[in-house]
Formats: structure tokens, C-alpha cells, sequence
């Protein structure tokens, strides 16, 4: 049971090193490395192939741009793929996101928000929990962990009001 | 193992029903129903909360406009949440995609195309497969079908010529 | 009479903090809290289905990205709630905007500007205004400082010269 | 206590009908005519000026295109304004939706979804409920008679599953 | 023959400065001052109103966001009206546009690019042209000098090349 | 004193039509052909080059897609030119209204509403006014009709109420 | 000296004939077939890997939504790959349009206008028009024809005027 | 066999400048200069028209906002154009990119992504290649390079883990 993370370049990795982080916080097994749609077809073509064989479950691809690496891979694999839209310089992510999303029917890319490796992370997890109750119970007690942030930083801002928090 | 179709109105029936037949295509069982955020916030919480526990193991949620469902859904319940978003009269689903997909960090959607329902369904099944040989076989097979579906096509196309081709 | 302002995140507060900083000048009671839609889902109903009985006449609720806080909060209660699309990070608050203002019939939400907390303010005080003939007296009295403001520039800009009054 | 339903242009007229209706469901005495910031400004100087002294309330205000009715009346009035995005003929609404919203920091106007007329009706109730309790009773009785038509809706389409449901 | 250059607020002063230093290379009469459609809505009324019997010929009127001084002008006066968007601090500029620009039939704004005061004094320039020989051919003086300006600095790129002609 | 309609394609003639129409209407003389920018390069060239000697005083252009007469004209004439940005086919009338508004500092074009036709052959008529008190009384004429035909329909309106008015 | 014409589905051929029809006008020898990107990844890789060695010259590629076919292709092939970006469903090209268009530094797409086949024949034609005379001859032909048929049709316009032309 | 790069104004130098070096690196003779639409509207006549004659095989065309160079271009030359949208001031480039992409039928051009100007000397260089070998050579190689680069980062990554590779 393990999650592959991949990218179109090096220069998405400081968007999706996020992924990772949330996965190590959940003790996930994780690969990372770079697959480029447009610089390495014939490795994605290998890489997407493989992927069920090899032992992965879960398929997390990042790119920006005419982003083509997480429908590529989708349409290779049987696997899920989980798509993160980097933002781009010129288009603000719009570009990458409706290159992401709009897949034809068949071949579904199950999108997060521009620039959202955590929550492809997360996601990747919900999948995962799906027949692993340990998994589910952790995610219960990460949502659980934001609940209880949320909560104290409400109580501390209706404590001490809102220009004191804000001078911290 | 079983998958929910929820809707936030009865209008987005006709674009959901496509997640109920390719996940009949495929014999996963599954559900479908009616549940609004903005006009049943009650059921929809309680929905959400005993997803897990009734047995359903993926929530597809379509919706449109100021689309909440899928994020709602996911806010509550530890289970992957597949969210539609719907063609709206205004936007052009430009708003409902933007709802769906800009999630913040902590609670994905995993968002398809605009009127994707259909790739919803294969999502889940996609999901579902991680743990499932014989699904995964299945999706394989789908996969094959629409290769040679096009391949056919292509033959066709090739043989007759565009013109005969869109005359028929 | 009692407005409340609300907010997904703490990451809000530098911009809804405009709203109470008009209700105070106002001299409008107002309270000041987080409530997150997505994290806090339980909070948030329970939050909206007391409001009217805690005496609260108004809410503003501000929200960034996939904006689910304004929309969901008037799914649940029946006092008027105004919508403050925060400014995202990704598609320039146009996510937020669309996320608030495109509310399914049935369920209004009050939208102001993308980052219009202060606006929020002086659109509960407006509400609050038709019953309260004092405090249209100030709103009449904060639109006349307004214009004796604009007046004053205007009379300085025409005396001084674009370039003096820009080298200021 | 009375609410204004105006308009730029007849043309508006089939939108802002809905507000009409929503009213006179919620038995909210209204009146409803033509005022056109481009075409009678002086006529709209007038209307929005007198409106406090004549007995109205809340002004609902609807336009499209370069929409400025809703603006200019609040920038004149202290009463709370309305305003609805009237779908254009070329930009799909979104120059009316930007018109009305990006109010400046001073003159909110409450904007509601593109042709989100009968919301606007909803919403000026929702601010007269403020200090009206029975009004509030009604706006629980709407909320309540919409929750029961969806639940309807549900357990009619669970029961007789979606390809009846869509047939009939 | 005088041009008016007017803006919704000082903070607009830095764009719109450069209309009038447009009409002052080429000795064109002008006044400059606020004018705030929203702050000061009378104002403007008596502005617009008095505009042509004042001696002026056109009118140049710069406002960001819900942008709605130029149009309003347009409605009270039969002088022509230059409308310049100003860019905003959200949505980059195209609220302002689209109020701008979208106007409905009966009332024009002659609208300039976003930020284009300095097009807005050549465009007042060349409609005082129609009717006065000596501005047309400072005008035609104005175009000549752009490409000569042009010309010489593709000379110059032409014989330096680019990397010497970037360091400089 | 004439002015000039033209047009990148016949297929704009439905749009620009409504320029002719309230030309005629003002009786202002005007010539109306086709002038392509893509198609006959140097017939726009030749045409603008003589515009003024031909005793033009304000050309207006129409074109869609990537609209570049309405610029390109004003690129060698001095006379004021205002553009018409015409619906297209994929993209709403947006890439014609961006490719004429958003000329560079130097050459400016007067823009109007996407379709705005109308607007155009208004404008051009206060651009001609500015020198005709004639004209000028024309326009204000003009002005006051709107503003009867406005307020009588809003009379009738009053009168009869919404459903009658809707059924006429 | 042949040109290829693909496309991800038979769905485009209406809008992709277009190509075919200006090259046989042009008697350019072409062949045209359906290649999914995401239904037939391996068709596509050898598609794209012979096509050099298979004689082809040009290729031109057309899809919708997340249109990943021209820069996929790109990504394997050196010769010249046009893209046709065709309308989508739902979002009116745009999708297309930046995945086909927003490709990263290295594999460039030549991209047309939105359903623009026609223009992607033409722009095949300039490409081999570099070394044969012939071929540029005809393009100089053609482009003659289009302006013939426009100053014809300014001719008759000018002559019959818009009224009797717009009845023909 | 000679590519030409011009631009509107030496402000888009510092984009353009990128086909000049990727031209260099692949040995392709080329010119650059500037050549503004609507500054020097003769000049880019007259270079249009004498562009084959005078030995150019490609013309490769940057602009930013209204911009109109490219489609002028190709609407004079018969030889391939390629457009490069110059990301602009206020609309982040996708003026600059409809006003080159949405060319009318019969006039093409080949457009690359916003700032994309290494693009265009890449496809500059395939254009040639289609008659070239050795440049194909060349071409294949640089794809190769390309290759190499991503696979080692790859290799890299995988090795160093995504800590060390960011810090480095």
C-alpha cells in the first residue's frame, strides 16, 4: 500500500512537497520523483503502466501549464489519479486547473485545488481508509486536530479580541 | 462496498443519473439520493456523519452554482468525496467548479469536470479497485472497450473518408 | 441588537477586521469569533440555528477560496447574512466571490466586495437602520463625512495642482 | 414597512418579477417600478432620496450590463439596497455581477446571485424579520416547507429509482 | 475648448495624471479635480449637468471597481465621455472595465484600455481635432514622433543586438 | 462632416447596422463599406492614410475575434476612431473586446459595449456636437426621449401592475 | 510532402473537416484519422514516433476540454504539430485553449483559434510554402481571392447599401 | 533560411530575446528588430511584404495588450507567423493572447503560450526542419538534452530525498 508522487518538473516541488508531509504525518509509504508528460514521454508511459504491478495504490500528480501529466498517467493506469494544478506564471493556475479537470469521459482525474498537494495527500488517505479501519481512525483524529485548532483560536481570539491577536 | 450519488437538487438528476449507469456497467452496488446543503443542512450533516458506518465506502455529490454539498460532505465524514460540479444557468459551471475544487487545506473534494458524473462513477471505481483485483480486471477491460471502440473508428474514418463519415 | 462577525480562518481576521472596526465607530454592539464551515462543521450549526435566540440581528460571515461559511450559516438561520468574499491566493478572489454570491433560490446570502469587510459593517448598520431612527441619523452623518471628505481633496487637488498634491 | 422593487429597463422586468412574488408569498407590502440610472438620473436622484421619508424600507434594485442603479440609489439613500445581476446579453452576467459588487470602501450594496431576483425578495425579508417576529416565523416556515419538499423529492426518488423519476 | 479630467477618488491620481500631462504637450486647456459618483453623488449630478454651458468639450472620468462615474456622467451631459478603468486591487482591473464599458444603448462611454489615461487625453485630442486644423496636425506631429522614436531604437537594437542593447 | 462605418467582414453588418440606423436618425451624414484588416491590408491602409483629406471626421470600426481594424485604423489616421467589438463565436465577444480596448500608450480607441453599435453612432455624434450647438440640441433631445419613454412605461407599469405588463 | 490530421474523437470531425477541405483546395495530400490521447496513449506514442519517418510533414492535432493530443504529440515528435483547440460543452474553449496553448519551454504547440481547422490547414500550407515556390504561389492566390471577395463585397454593399443587402 | 523576430516595442525584449537564444543554439540564422503595428504601421507593411524576397522562412512576432503585430503580419506574408502573447500590465497576458490566437479564417497564426518566445524559436526551428535533416538531427537531440536533464534531476530527487534536494 504505498502512494506515488509525482511532478512535471523540479520546480513544482516546493508545492508538492506538501503531499509528502502529510503523508509521513499519517505513516503512509511514499515514493516521490519526477515524471514530465512533455520531457520524458516514454517514462510516463513505463512509470503509468507499471504502477498497479509495482504495488502502488494511489497515483499523485502535479503539474502547471498545459498540465498533462495527471490525465496521461489516468489514461495508462486503472489506478486513481489525483491531480494538483500548480500555479502558472502568466495564467494564475486557471490553465493548469481546466487542463487538469476537464477530462473526457473514461478517463477521470480526481482534481484538487490549484496549488492543493496536502489535500491531494489527504485524499490519497481517504482512499486508502477505505478498507483500512486504522487509516480511517487516524483521519478521524486529524480531523478531529483541526477542529480543536480551530476551537482554541476562537476561544484565544474571543479572549483577547481582535487587535491584540492581531499584534502577535 | 458501496458507493452514494447524492444531489443537491432534483434539477441536477438528468447530468447524475451518468454516475449510476457506468457504476451499474460496472455491478457496484450503490445508492442515490437527494440531500441539499443549503435547503437540508440537517440531513445533510446527519448523512455525512453516518456514511461510514452504513457501509458506503465513496460519496459522489454534484451540485451547482454556490456548490457546498461535495465540501460539506467532506467536512464531516473521513470517506473520499467525489464532487460534480454542475452546469449552472449564469456561470457556465465556472462557479460550480470553483466552489467544488478551491478547497481549503485539511478537507479535499475530488473535483471532475464540469457535468462529469460519469467520471465520477469510474473514480470511485477506481477507488474502490485498490483493494479489489477483480474491479481493477474490469476497469482494464473498460479501458480496453473504448481503445478499440476509437481504434474501430479510426478504421472506419480512415476507410471511408470524412465525408462519408459525417454523412451517416 | 447584536451583530456577530464570523470567519473560516484566523488568516481572515486582518481583513474582517474592517467590519467590526465600522461597527465600533458605529457604536453597533457587535461579537467577533471563528467559525469554520469546513473544520468546524458542527460549530457552525450550531452556531446559525442560536444566533437569532442569543439576540444576534445580523451576521457577517467571511470566507476565501471555496467559501462554504456565508452560504451554509443561511441554510440554517433566518436573519439576514452578509457575505465577505477574502481575497484567495490563487485565483485572485474570484473562487470566493463565486463560492458566496451564486446562491441557489431560497437561500440569500448578502454579498459585498471581494475583501469589503468594512462595507459588511455599514450593511448591518444599514439593516439594523430601518428600525432605528438614531442610527440612520449616523449613517446619514457618515455619508455627509464622506462627501465633506472627497469635497475637502477635491478643493485641495484643484488649488495645488496634480503634481504638488502628489509629491505630498 | 415596505420594500421597492425597481429596475433599469423593463426588459429586467421577467428577472425582478420573482422578488415581486416572494413578497407577496411572504405578504410584504412592495411597490415595483422602472428607474434607469442612465436614462432618468435625475429620476433616480429623486426615488432614492425620498425613499426613508416615503415610508420604504429596503430597495431592491436591479440592473445589467455596466449595472449602476443599485450603487447609485445606495449612494444616495441609507437604507439597506439590494442589488440583482441581471444576465447579459454578451458576458453572461458577469460585467452586471461586477458592476454591482465591487462596491467602493463607504457604499455597500447587497448583491445577490446573477437574476437571483427571488432571493433579493428573500433577503429584504430576512433584514425586515430583524425586528418582526412574525416575519421570522414565516421565513422558519419557508425554510421548513422547502427542507420538506426536498425530503419529498428524496424519498420519491428512492423509491421509484432515477430512470422512473426521470421519465415522469 | 476646454477638457475635464475627473476621477472617483484621489487615489486614482496616479494614473490619471498622465492625461493631463498628455493635454498639457499639447497646450490643451484642461481642469482637474474629484468627483465621487458614490461619495458625492450630487456633486456629480451638477458636475455633468453644468459641464457643457461651463465650456467644456470633453469629458475625461477615471474610477475603479464598481466604476460607475463615467456612465453616470454620460447620462446627464451630451458631451462625449472618456472612460478610464482604473486597475483594481482585486480582480486586476476587469470590474472596472466591464462597468465601464458595458453601457446600454443610448448612452455611450468612449472607454480606454485599463490604466489609459494617457489615451484618454490623446483620444479628447483628436476629437477636439475634428473641428481644429492646428491640433490634427500636432497630432500628426505626435504619431511622427512615436515612429521616429521607434525607428531609432530598432536602429539601435538592430546594430548593438539585444544583449548589449538589455544592458544598458 | 461625415462619418465613416466600417466593418472586417459583412458578416458584422446585422451588428453595425444600428450605427447607420441612429446616424440617420440624427441626420449625420456617414459612408458605410467593408474594410477587412486581415483580408485587404492595404485598402485599410489607403482608407485611413485618406480618411481625413476625404473629409471624414470620425471613423467607427467593427470587428470580432481578434479584432485589430478598429487599432490598426487608428494607427494612421488622427481622426478619433471608435471600436465596435463584435460578438464572436467561441469566446463571447471577450477577444474582440480585449483585442481593440487594450491599445498601448499613443494610439487610443474609442471602445464601446460588445455590439454597442449604437453607443457608437451616439458618440460619435456628441464628438461631433462639441462644435455644433445644433447637434448638441439634437442629442439633448435625444436624452429626453429616453427619459419620456422611461417614464412612461414606468407609469404604465405602476399602473397596470407586473403580470399584465408581462402579458402584453 | 504530407500533412497529418488527427483528433481525440470522431465528435471533432465536423469542426476539423475544415482542414481537410483547404488542403485538398490547395492539393496538399493529407491523411486524417481519429488518435485519442487519453483512450489510445500507445496509438498515439507510435503515431506520433513514425510520423517523421513515415513521410509526414505537418501534423495537425485537434481537441477539446483538457485537450492533451497536439502537445503530447509534440512531445515525441520534431516536426511542426498545430494545435485546433475545439469548443467545448461547457466551458466555450477556453479549457481547450490553455491546454493546448500553455505548453512549458521546450515542446511548443502552434496553436490555432478555437475551432479553428481551417486556419490550421493554411498554416500547414506557410510551413511547406518555406521550400516550394509552387505552394507559396498558391498561397499568394488564395490570399488575393479573399481580398477580391472582400472588395467585392464592399463594392456591392457600397452600392446597394446595408438595408437591401441585409434582405438578400 | 532565415528567421526574423520582431516585437512592438523594445519593452518586450526581455521575452523575445529567448527565441534569439534557442535560434543561436541551434545554429539558425535570424534578424531581430522592432516593428510596432500601431506605431510604425508603414514599416511593418513594407517589412511584411518584402519578408520572403528577402530570404525569411519564418516570422516569428511578439506583442502585448491590443496585440495586433502578428495577425498583421500574416495578413501581408504568405510565410508561417508565429505569435508571442507578451504577458501585459493589468490582464496578465490573456489580452495579448486572444487578440493573436482568434485570427479570422484564412489568416493564421501560430501561437505559443503567454511570454512563450523559446517556444517559438523552437518551432521556428521544426518549420525548418521539415526540410532539413540535419536540423532535424539537431531538434532530436535537444529532446534528447531534455530528457537527460529530467531524468537526472529524477534520479537525483529519488536519491536525496525532496529535503536536501530543496535546501540545496
Amino acid at each position: 500500500m504505498k502512494v506515488a508522487i509525482i511532478m512535471g518538473s523540479d520546480s513544482d516541488l516546493a508545492v508538492m512537497k506538501d503531499a509528502a508531509e502529510i503523508l509521513e504525518q499519517l505513516s503512509i509509504d511514499y515514493e516521490l520523483t519526477i515524471v514530465s508528460a512533455h520531457r520524458t514521454p516514454k517514462r510516463l508511459y513505463e512509470y503509468a503502466e507499471k504502477a498497479r504491478d509495482r504495488g502502488l495504490s494511489v497515483i499523485i500528480a502535479g503539474a502547471g501549464g498545459s498540465a498533462h501529466l495527471p490525465g496521461m498517467v489516468a489514461s495508462i493506469t486503472t489506478l486513481p489519479v489525483i491531480g494538483v494544478p500548480v500555479k502558472s506564471r502568466t495564467l494564475d493556475g486557471v490553465d493548469s486547473l481546466y487542463s487538469i479537470v476537464q477530462m473526457p469521459p473514461g478517463i477521470p482525474v480526481a482534481t484538487v485545488a490549484i496549488n492543493g498537494a496536502k489535500n491531494a495527500g489527504l485524499l490519497a488517505a481517504s482512499m486508502l481508509s477505505i478498507a483500512d479501519k486504522e487509516l480511517a481512525a487516524k483521519l478521524s483524529a486529524y480531523k478531529e486536530d483541526l477542529r480543536e485548532m480551530v476551537t482554541q483560536k476562537a476561544e484565544k481570539l474571543e479572549k483577547i479580541g481582535y487587535e491584540e491577536y492581531l499584534n502577535e
